[in-house]
């Protein structure tokens, strides 16, 4: 419920920005998966602070240590626990946000909520705990790769600058290729620049992230309330500073009549296909075998570089000037994310899948 | 999981289209408090088939029976099934698609996923068991209503027809004063006209729906995983049709800077408010204490009555002309499932936040 | 967790003793299982009031009616709705307790903890609801025969009166030949005229079910929290009246020697089998392939039908002298309803089990 | 479900006996409680491995790391993340077990299951994962007392030697004088010296844990599946080598009639009481402020430090002997185990039963 995600395949996580560490219990992850921990490490390296010019200074390894769960290098179908050590904190930057609430911050409700809060690089409510994520996101991707289904997510929107060609007119392997994590070169240097140049007057900027699952069977989500999209959707919204879901055509269906829009089935060598994809992937709340494709839409970071009028716990008038080391834009450190809790909802929703005949 | 949603305040749904009877059980719902029939069938007239011209021409009485839970008119704290009985069932009309899949329906991934499925009406992939939701979202509304908490969606956009104003520039008290269920009159009338020239020509319209919730206290929504936002999407998606789900400024913070949207806090007599609203009211997925609003986008009905290409289940290409009762677009129906959906969120989220404190 | 069992296949249930009726959801029945319909009514007389001379007067059909989830014989792999309504109703004869509360009911603690209660019959702390679960226990059931597993539970001891043997030592099959639903011929009759004397007297009487469960794989049962033991455990304790659980040797161990108690491993032609069954055929939590062998013990029905000292909801003393028709026992009817849990707890196993591997 | 306990105050845990580390996540642990670390590790250490003569000599010092969810030593209402890092694995002792199936061990069951096991001293089968327990059933204790209730386990049977008496003929606060943990100071010497000669003989021996919690209020509980005593039940089976659990008289009902055993209420100066309390403090599976009073019945240990015949992965009837450090009972370090899974029980349940009124 609160820190845990998953109903077969779940992860329940732990920790704060600046504690003693974060890190989390893998429960559910199947049994007999050879586990390459090169592979975690480098999923989380993808996630990284400091890891280029146009994110965060905070200069983190992110070194995760597996627990437990695996034996001679396989998993062994027993809760997987792990930890990564929080070490380069600069506790101190946030003694002045103690009794002071940051505009659009979790400070306010956090406090409301618990009565108390660990203001110390945003606590529990810092995007630091998304690490915990990507590296439950990388064992599901193990065991999905088993099963040929793979999953890509980028950037294609940074403020003003959209992509605005459908997924499959990019070449996604190009991703990696540049900071932004953006498959087209052109629009990736525009990003680059103006993330550059938002960073340079301590502003921040918004964005989306696109993704594609490929591989997936025909069967998976379950119908009525834990339909495919809804749960794809949940795992999103749980994402620091996501805003908006939608899949296949999403928003754009509204202005749409049926005979437009309709996905037409078509004889295919292997069985039945559909001509368009207009559905994402997925009808009925039910993965259809075509691709998987939905976007997500991330606000700009809150915590600005400059001077902000807000109240304190007084409810008197102050003004705030954050320290701390902070990204100016979170879309490349969060294609990586988006990428590891869609690994999640679709090896959960596989095994869930197992169990509908006996 | 599968037919059950909410945590503390929790439904499980049962019926198909075609089948004896809808239905479900309420569990986790407040004791002692007084209960309004009344009120209820008045929900479910909202979403009935048959109450206007623009909606499908299935009449139904959709009259529920409470079977348990309420003693003297009020709430014992025990579970609440409830019943609808089916009984404007054509099920002949179906017989056609026994063995064919319709487009963009849930004919192919329901047979591919279970072996199995009742085709008549959709079965339990019609949008005839959101009668269930709107039942439980009456209970929940009743026990919201005594904490001052209101629920309003209305029809924002169908097809090229979008208001476009900002939601307290419309009077929400009158958007049950048009079929359409829009607080615009004008807009409305071109709405109606829209859709009614849609159903004359056998084809359908996709649309947007807006939602408010307001008297929301601070604190409600978990930190992570089920952030409030997370819910109410995850709530949203698993509607029929449902596409897309922003909250706030959603989508249109992609194309914002930090330093023009953040939501600066300022004092008021009754504590600390925000000055803007672009949070939607929900800040590190916990309920600040401003109105909560959001934005879930509809595909058009995938049933057109038109003639249909596609395959059937042995791969053979045929043409389809459904028969049956259709709606030309969904909104104006699904205007009360988006309020009990919310209903269902925001009641569990009230009682999960009892149990963050001795 | 309220009124909610089991984690893939699982009941929700509701209904009071003397309202409208009760009845459940099941979810996760697996698809495409042919459905005996007449075999869950059969189940439901085992457990109905009214079948022989040493239980309640209380004479009720229980006719269950299915409202959906079987098409065309077969289920579908959706939710399964039943209801039962309730019909011989003497409401009145309740009168009496609505302010007083019976000694080792639930009248004060329900009371108490809702505030409120339906305290016609017992309302929800009937143990009417455990019809509820002999209809999904008779679902679980048909699942589990196609697996070649079976479930019997018989009367083992009543009073005074208890079988002293192994129960490999008894014929299983003669169970229902006699209204005790015990094995043994002899104790049956005088466990029956022991039933028959307490009834007589306005008194009540304690014993104790065994049950057996023949033909499960090696495998079911989950590590560390949900052993099978533990699931079946909390199974058979939530039914009414019952006070103690055991498996294999249960409590004897407590007085054993590990030299004397462990069960060796041997060959057999099919594979490996343990020489002993002490452990009751579960170790580490997970079902070893040999029977499995439990223990149930009930306590006397705390309705007595004879002048009671007690107090009412102003703590004054008074005497109660309960009215209604009541069992004398509740051993016999109790039998199907061990088996019903006992049914859905193997097949909830059986499912989860699927989801350990790829 | 599987590696995870509880509803709302639940623990995931992880761990090996000789892999890296144990630990786990706490959830829902209420916000603002000053927490007492020693009190913490002092509970570690009453369950800890060579504490005493008469327990296995592996001496593992169990230092618990806290590192989440407590910020200036109080609780913060985020989940909090734990480890004890293993020191003092001789792994090299089970390198004969390898392919071996112990008898009455999860040996056989673990590798039909997954297909896969850690052997080293049992893996996750091994009882060292109930350290993760006593560290939640720590903080547990600590918001209970909190509340005034306290919880206190002592050895009531070790082999032949009993205590006869009802617990309130004991003085509770004895328990921690002798290492047994028994309140009889001369049935201790004997359990003592019993479990001594048990040990030189290379044998085991089971007994018998009872367990009295008082300051319940009324109305912690679910009614129907998580009865109070149920959610109990289910957590005391979940401990390794418990094979019974009965509440009240327990197994003694079934002997009994109605008239002798109900439990009368009473006036008492603050309200209502029960003048005796068969029921152990349950009522319709809803304390009812009385003593809560139950009984654990464990099993010999399995491992033997004897000779024993048994068959090998491949089939073959071999001869084992074990080596490695064992309990020859379980009784004295299981004492804090109980204690620690009812602190989890009643604390769950008392979060529960705050949702269950507006």
């Amino acid at each position: 419920m609160r820190n845990e995600f998953g109903t077969i395949f779940r992860l329940t996580s732990f920790g704060e920005s600046h504690g003693a560490a974060i890190g989390g219990v893998i429960d559910g992850m199947p049994a007999g998966i050879d586990i390459d921990s090169d592979m975690i490490q480098a999923e989380l390296d993808r996630r990284r602070p400091g890891q280029s010019a146009i994110v965060t200074n905070r200069n983190e390894k992110d070194q995760v240590r597996i627990l437990s769960g695996i034996f001679e290098g396989k998993t062994t179908g027993t809760s997987i626990g792990f930890c990564i050590e929080n070490e380069n904190q600069h506790s101190n930057d946030y003694s002045n946000i103690k009794d002071t609430f940051r505009p659009s911050h979790a400070d306010y409700t956090y406090t409301s909520k618990y009565g108390i809060r660990d203001y110390r690089g945003g606590g529990r409510s810092s995007a630091r705990e998304t690490a915990a994520r990507v590296v439950a996101g990388a064992f599901a991707k193990q065991a999905l790769s088993k099963l040929g289904i793979t999953i890509t997510a980028y950037t294609s929107q940074v403020g003003n600058i959209a992509l605005d060609k459908y997924y499959k007119k990019y070449d996604l392997s190009k991703i990696e290729d540049n900071i932004v994590r953006c498959p087209d070169h052109e629009a990736a240097k525009a990003m680059i620049d103006l993330i550059a140049d938002v960073k340079h007057r301590g502003d921040t900027v918004g964005g989306i992230i696109s993704c594609v699952v490929k591989g997936t069977p025909v069967g998976l989500g379950e119908p009525v309330f834990s339909k495919l999209h809804a749960s794809l959707g949940a795992a999103m919204l749980s994402i620091n500073a996501v805003k908006g879901f939608e899949y296949g055509l999403g928003f754009d269906f509204a202005n749409k009549f049926g005979s437009e829009v309709n996905d037409r089935f078509v004889k295919t060598e292997n069985g039945i296909a559909t001509a368009s994809n207009n559905s994402g992937g997925i009808q009925g709340g039910i993965s259809n075998g075509e691709d998987i494709f939905f976007r997500v839409a991330f606000k700009p970071v809150a915590t600005l570089l400059q001077d902000i009028d807000t109240v304190n716990a007084q409810g008197e008038n102050v003004v705030l000037h954050a320290k701390g080391r902070h990204d100016p834009c979170v879309l490349p450190r969060a294609v990586p994310i988006v990428e590891a809790m869609t690994a999640m909802v679709i090896l959960d929703n596989y095994l869930l899948n197992k169990t509908v005949t006996l």
